[in-house]
């Protein structure tokens, strides 16, 4: 291992690269929103090795991201599914999306997102539900010490005059 | 290595990952957006090995996500900043810190989003420009071809029946 753990770092970011473990991790997770549920299906659409794929599914079953389902008795076979948990993480995948087809598809996009009843290509944007502004690059929000900041984290956040968003 | 390259594969969410790097990446970014530009800074913000911090930078600028400038000539020294490509990535980074706070802060969130002007706490969603609304667990969405997939890839997202956001 040549990073440290950053699970007991304060840091949210950190805490949920934690828990996501590889990169690996977060292909079985895009798979498992595509609706990929079986071993072989997952090792198939990776072309990861069989003993990689297995320690990572046991790693998003033991961080609560993905539950081990059996269904079927005779023979005893086993599928992985999200939790709500792992669900959640969608954003950021759909981000990571976005991100990638600007950036490094020079080809033009291999993946979209469309709109199932009007077919429109959708624009992926993160928008505050309070204010329904958009977090772009504006200055509009700042990144501010929640109630379990310890004094370091406090300092830092204070100090970051241009932790602005 | 434990894992393979992703940066061939169609996916763009691969390819990001393939950028990035390394978690350590992402929590230089982070810090970058925080506002930190030197060596020292990250070092002593990530308690980062100088050697491991050093090939984590090289990497983020040859990936063309962050920059290293001169801003002291007598004697040389350099600063790290992001560029546009490397900003764009946060809402990536966002998306984690709101995933990691609802999932992996029992004792409370230690960093919050806020309005700069309002005071409000934001709560980030990832909302389609075009229509409108928000890109949530409804099935409202879907992920289709883009013009650059392949044959393979243009089948794999026609059979996900259940690839819908």
């Amino acid at each position: 291992m040549e990073r440290k753990s950053f699970g007991d770092m304060q840091c949210p970011i950190a805490r949920s690269l934690e828990r996501v473990g590889e990169w690996w991790s977060i292909l079985i997770m895009r798979d498992a929103f595509y609706g990929l549920t079986r071993f072989d299906e997952f090792q198939k659409s990776l072309g990861i090795a069989p003993n990689m794929l297995t320690r990572r599914l046991k790693g998003l079953v033991e961080s609560g991201l993905m539950e081990r389902r059996e269904y079927s008795s005779r023979p005893v076979r086993h599928e992985y599914v999200l939790t709500d948990a792992g669900r959640e993480f969608r954003p950021v995948v759909l981000s990571l999306l976005v991100w990638g087809n600007k950036h490094f598809a020079p080809e033009g996009p291999s993946i979209l997102i469309r709109h199932a009843k009007t077919g429109k290509l959708a624009v992926p944007v993160l928008v505050d539900k309070t204010s329904g502004e958009e977090i772009a690059d504006s200055g509009a929000f700042k990144l501010v010490a929640g109630p379990a900041a310890d004094s370091e984290l406090r300092k830092r956040l204070a100090s970051q005059y241009e932790a602005t968003l």
